[in-house]
């Protein structure tokens, strides 16, 4: 029973199949923007409150700053501006009226508002009152917010006109701690794409010409998605004094001198769950991390005749009970019993198409001898894909299950990501060959095979060109760099500097 | 060390105060909108924490909607776009461009799009792909959202032209199942509002004249500020059929005919925090009741000599392990140590002003005699605001003491709002001469001692004008109807029915 298209069929379809089928999210009537469904919404909230957690014992309070960003601020800061400049929504009147019978857009204001792309011009604005003496220093602060870029190709969760995200802020007294800060936030998101997401990624800076418009240096992390591409699943930015020029954030210092500030920003939007459906999915549907599934396990009741009901219920009534003191994670299991007026058949594969870790299917039989089914997700359409066992095993033995799940889907996913970087391709023209015949896979629409290639790049000023005619990009200058030297694989030329090429979303 | 503005001296600036120096928030350089800071957030964290729990125990499920509504929506319910037309943002342009050297709007949208105000017709959209069959009912939902009303006279927390809220939206097969609905969620914010705020309200009714934009019924929860005005706190609307006509929420109902769904919509916002403040503070600043404070004890070390810092650290160390096995509200103890590079008086100080329930001060003559200063909030200024204890006893009964404070500021809130009930004015002419009088005191920002007076209403479809003259509000018709017969205090002319008339925020 597998979806409309395999990722071999066609791996754009695919992903749209399994948003739609898992009802994680649909395209809206507003042009652009998605409606994020309780499914979706669901594995967004626990991605939220895990990493709400770091952010806080990191230090970092939860602030909420305007949308609205008058117009004029984004003139202080030229690179930014030019960044942003194309895909801003801009609100220029205040009310509706009607006139000669049709709703008009009235009352126009006198500066047009910009609705945030991303809020470092606010922000900034806000320190330069908050912050005086090196005595107010760090400010660490964070946003959990809507943002808009006016995306012209839209695709759910990996690119819509309105997003959700965090943005952090901070603003420090030395170059160093601010450094120090961007990449204690990377490794922050390092830690929740892979022990949560289950989502391996490598972590790196990012050449000059793809920096953050107004950053001194942006570094990433990036995943490999099942077919090979790359997805930007987090950045964090090192803003120098850029803004805090820009909007005058500065202070007297320790030696009783006036200074800018530095300052940093950092964020992971919706898109992760983009990344997580093309990490994780197969051609049955979703399958969610338990770290970050909205439930854990999902019981179905098996009831073909209605006498049965009573007996059956109250045998989960008991299951319930035990699988509720366990706790996967240092939390308490997330259970559900669906109790909807459904068959029990549909309720499977609805739950399989969402991408529960377990379902548990009950019936009778099973309460009569003690038993319970088990169908692992994972392990769909495996002879180990469907258990029966004793209750009482069962419940025991739980929240273990949950854990090695999690832990299978991290290795099935790192093996994938490391069997998939190419070393071995050394010569401009074994490079221009591999990446014409992936680009050749890709248009048709296939799962592509293309891997990441990492190697040599000599850090010329005309490689974005270069890199566009190919269609692929640079994701990353790895921070583990092997220091040899070899040939740049775009230019011929001598290099030091390792990079990831790679596809990308 | 009162605030620079008492009540007694200017109520409206005495607020302006407490917002200020319990840094709750501040007015943005975004005309009309707030920067909401770190205790004001957390507070409004809290609120969030503990309503989003009682919405999905009562069975709902959060989703995320378009903020972009398209204009042609809006025409869809005259009445919803009457209410809301006159205060919309409106982005009508999609980029930035740099002309004559200068950066404008560019890119003109086909559809002008509306920032929602509510969420009502873009969320009825969705319903209306979404339900088919009664079997589809009901739709449970609820998004965590910001929205925009152009307010031309913003106040922090209380009228600003962004704020955050909760916005439920709801189908049924049954207009008396809507109805329930609409009622248990009333109550769910009377519950929100008396147990986690302990703000006493008096649900009701709204008059027919003062109804949601689009609503059959619309319930409210009114709360009494210290300066005798109410606040409305929270709302809650049956929408009848209205929503499901205009966007063709239609059904086939269990007789197998086609039927339009009935649909509720009920929301509370950051609204409440402004509530909060006219409830609780006083004149030294702000006091936050502890099921919804950030930190419900803060500490502050007392370093007089250096050579102090380790014996007084350790010793607070050993307090804060016993105090975090202490759950007031079945939740850990929230718990700050304040070890920043102040004065401990400046610190006590500004817990004060920003109104922890508890402040421990430590220093080493506490410590050597295993003891500890208590400051509670709520007693500052009197005899027991300042108890010496010994440390064991203080931590065994921290619990306890923090629930006492919770329950102290309920009571005394609820004592205000009864006292504050007036009866005995039964004749428009002592009605007219109260309110009068009631209007000159509050004109004169003083904290008036206004009351509100529950009396007689004849329904008259000319009341929202005589009300508007007196400068006053008919708040809500009381569940609790006495049923008695007596005279309207707006006409003079017979009534039976109940309503609370007060000046309003």
């Amino acid at each position: 029973m597998s979806l409309k298209k395999t990722r071999q069929e066609n791996y754009p379809e695919w992903y749209q199949c399994v948003v739609s089928e898992a009802d994680m999210a649909e395209n809206s009537s507003s042009p652009g923007c998605m409606v994020i469904k309780p499914w979706g919404y669901g594995i967004w909230e626990r991605i939220r409150d895990i990493f709400d957690e770091k952010i806080k014992s990191t230090g970092h309070e939860n602030c909420y700053f305007p949308m609205f960003i008058p117009l004029s601020f984004f003139r202080k800061e030229a690179e930014h501006v030019d960044g942003f400049a194309k895909e801003m929504a801009v609100v220029t009147h205040s009310r509706l009226s009607m006139q000669e019978g049709k709703l008009v857009p009235d009352s126009k204001l006198e500066e047009p508002l910009i609705v945030r792309p991303t809020s470092e011009t606010i922000i900034a604005d806000a320190f330069s009152k908050w912050i005086k003496s090196y005595r107010d220093l760090p400010v660490l602060i964070n946003q959990w917010a809507n943002v808009v870029r006016w995306e012209m190709r839209p695709r759910l969760f990996l690119r819509t006109r309105e997003f959700l995200w965090q943005e952090g802020h901070t603003a420090h007294a030395t170059a160093a701690e601010a450094e120090a800060e961007t990449k204690l936030m990377l490794e922050a998101y390092r830690e929740l794409c892979e022990e949560s997401l289950a989502m391996p990624v490598i972590m790196g800076r990012k050449p000059e010409y793809d920096k953050f418009p107004g950053a001194v240096d942006t570094y990433c992390i990036e995943a490999m998605m099942q077919d090979g591409k790359s997805l930007q699943a987090g950045t964090s930015h090192f803003l120098g004094q850029n803004f805090a020029k820009s909007a005058n954030i500065s202070f007297i210092n320790r030696q009783n001198q006036p200074e800018f500030a530095y300052t940093t920003s950092w964020g992971v939007s919706t898109r992760l769950i983009g990344g997580l459906i093309m990490t994780h999915a197969d051609d049955e549907g979703m399958i969610v991390p338990p770290k970050i599934a909205p439930y854990q396990i999902v019981i179905v009741p098996v009831i073909k005749n209605p006498a049965d009901e009573e007996a059956v219920m109250a045998y989960i009534e008991e299951i319930r009970k035990n699988l509720s003191a366990q706790t996967p994670f240092g939390e308490k299991l997330r259970l559900k019993i669906d109790r909807r007026d459904k068959s029990s058949v549909d309720k499977f594969w609805e739950w399989t198409r969402k991408g529960a870790p377990i379902i548990l299917e009950i019936g009778k039989r099973d309460a009569d001898a003690g038993n319970v089914m088990i169908k692992e997700r994972l392990k769909l359409g495996t002879p180990e894909g469907k258990q029966i066992a004793p209750r009482a095993e069962f419940c025991a033995t739980a929240a273990e299950r949950v854990q090695n799940i999690q832990k299978a889907m991290f290795e099935r996913a790192k093996t994938r990501l490391f069997s998939n970087i190419r070393t071995d391709i050394t010569t401009p023209e074994a490079f221009q060959t591999y990446f014409a015949e992936a680009n050749q896979w890709i248009e048709e629409g296939k799962q592509g095979k293309v891997a990441f290639v990492r190697g040599k790049w000599s850090g010329d000023e005309n490689s974005d060109q270069l890199l566009k005619n190919m269609k692929i990009t640079i994701r990353c200058l790895p921070f583990d760099q092997s220091g040899t030297e070899g040939t740049c694989l775009l230019t011929g030329k001598p290099a030091t500097i390792d990079v990831i090429y790679a596809r990308s979303y």
